[in-house]
């Protein structure tokens, strides 16, 4: 199978490493790269000489961002080339765009490095559906926040520090505001959301990062026996669901609290599976080179996922209803003191947990706040 | 497609149900059952009603123990018929037998649920190994035995204590020696290394239980920063392997310290993908039952895995080799004093190890033994 990368940064260098190294049946016959950085034979910077070129079967998309990566993914399906992509970006912005061209076509749109690195998360979602419902999801899905949350509590860092350390190992950009506001997050929950609930998920929902977490947020936290990290979640029932992203307070001793470093941990509940969790790279060359390489793979062995998500599901808010602990100088509205400068809200539900932090960040701009799930 | 159950214990029940309500295009035609409990129009106590039936494509066994089971499942592939199994002992027994004689007969033969009930664990190796070599495999594969050190350690409860209401939970059998030697995890270990290193694993090698353990050793290792579970491992390297069945010291703060009751959590180490766990509900009727029922789907959509153990590795017990800890009233040989009445000794391989303990038994047998991995 004769294959174009889309973009030679560090996931396609990846995945052109792997192939040659290892998946001998598989050929990257041509590379689209920036005029000035053509090195290799292979590559080209003019897009139509992939997308009119018939011995490539298959397009990796591997660029990041949402243009021109659209307009490229929406050519190559349109010329009936199999697309595989990591870019969780532009997924998010137009899964079904990229879905009814796929399907109209007859050719496969896969997605698993978009959402997990190497863990094999949107397969194995799909693989549970066969004979589940997937009723709920929750993941530690940006290798950057768990760093400097690991960090903070591990090492006992302040935020700025484990920041600037993220920075310094390259898990953060300099620029870290996708990381660490949930930006990237939220992609990755509109994405998990799509295939688990077969639904064209909102792209407007509640999103809060860890900007304003602080080392002493996480001692009060862990005198408690809870530990916080940024989540997606998503829950599905009755015909309707709700997705969320916000930070959540796990008990120290969960499988959660212990994940190390840059890793994701992705959790699922099935129907008669009962709940499955799956850890491991969430980014990197080789992890989500490898994810990339097994859904081209997949697609050489005849796998064609179809993507539909004409089931017509509610977004309904409610479905998402848990206490919140807000830490701040201001004592919310209907606020039970729950430690020194911290105060509990009773049942609410994501949107309103979000609209009442803005709310406080009027007056106190440093306010921090978590979920506490009724489970913990 | 049609197909026949043999046993309808909990797991048969389970797939029966599963199918009945969730996969219409698969149907449950017969049943082996004994004749005392023919209480379904589809049940039969003579297995050659199944085995004969050339409308019968596939055959699913979860009777468990060895025979007849290793009659049933070598007749049912000889016939030409898929197998299905969820019985660790047999195939840890037979495994290479039955992958001849799928192959002889161009039939699949299919185990995920034999190792780590729902989790698809033997799924998830043979999709690494499209790209990987897998260089080692460690897992909580047991959940009875979880379940017990789970409690010893949050309920503070002791070994007898924890094992009672185990066995009132019905995780533990009346007679607990498969569980708590180590006999069910010796067997996962030798099905996920025959799957994982593609060799006709060896069935003498090292398995040590937690027999012995007691809450003040879970209180001492705890004071050390460690938790000890019960790991089934496995390690590959040049040609050669090795594995093991013992207590393992790992961080309070990891995952496997952390998996709570009779969950599983099963680990693999891949060249590319780095490390992945994979965590669920190891034993059961539903997650068994699905694990099953995935199996048949595939083998429905054309999946004919095939095992092939001609690689010719070496078993080499050298390739794990650690500290280890001896809790006992007798100073082992080369020991060096850890903790009060307890002895580090360094650099044993598992096997050297085990011989260790054993002669420390003759003069106490209460003593109790956990291995110390270096990354510890």
């Amino acid at each position: 199978m004769r294959i174009a990368l889309l973009g030679y940064g560090t996931v396609g260098r990846g995945v052109d490493g792997i192939i040659r190294s290892r998946v001998p049946e598989l050929e990257v016959s041509r590379i689209l790269e920036l005029p000035d950085r053509l090195t290799d034979p292979r590559m080209t910077s003019n897009v139509d000489d992939i997308v009119n070129d018939d011995s490539i079967d298959l397009v990796v998309e591997c660029m990041g961002g949402i243009e021109p990566a659209h307009t490229f993914i929406a050519s190559a399906l349109a010329a009936g080339k199999h697309v595989v992509t990591s870019n969780k970006a532009v997924v998010a912005a137009h899964f079904g765009e990229f879905a009814e061209l796929a399907e109209k076509h007859g050719v496969a749109f896969l997605i698993e490095a978009s959402v997990g690195g190497g863990i094999p998360w949107i397969a194995s979602i799909e693989k549970v559906r066969r004979i589940d419902e997937v009723t709920s999801f929750m993941g530690i899905m940006n290798g950057t926040t768990n760093y400097i949350m690991d960090s903070m509590r591990r090492d006992g860092l302040d935020f700025g520090i484990a920041l600037g350390r993220a920075q310094e190992l390259g898990y953060a950009e300099r620029d870290p505001s996708a990381d660490i506001d949930g930006i990237d997050v939220a992609n990755k929950t509109i994405i998990s959301a799509c295939v688990a609930f077969d639904v064209d998920c909102v792209r407007e929902f509640p999103v809060t990062g860890i900007r304003t977490v602080s080392k002493r947020d996480l001692d009060l936290f862990a005198s408690h026996g809870l530990m916080v990290k940024l989540f997606g979640r998503g829950v599905c029932k009755d015909g309707k669901y709700a997705v969320a992203v916000e930070p959540v307070a796990v008990p120290l001793m969960s499988l959660e609290a212990a994940v190390p470093s840059n890793f994701n941990l992705v959790s699922l509940e099935g129907g008669t599976i009962g709940p499955l969790k799956f850890y491991g790279q969430g980014a990197g060359s080789l992890p989500t080179g490898n994810a990339i390489v097994q859904d081209v793979l997949d697609v050489a062995r005849g796998r064609r996922q179809r993507y539909d998500f004409s089931r017509g599901l509610t977004y309904e808010p409610a479905l998402m209803t848990c206490d919140y602990i807000y830490r701040s100088t201001v004592n919310p509205a209907h606020g039970d003191a729950w430690a020194p400068g911290a105060w509990r809200v009773r049942n609410l539900t994501a949107e309103s947990a979000r609209r009442l932090l803005e709310e406080i960040w009027q007056q106190d701009a440093t306010a921090f706040m978590a979920a506490l799930p009724q489970e913990v």
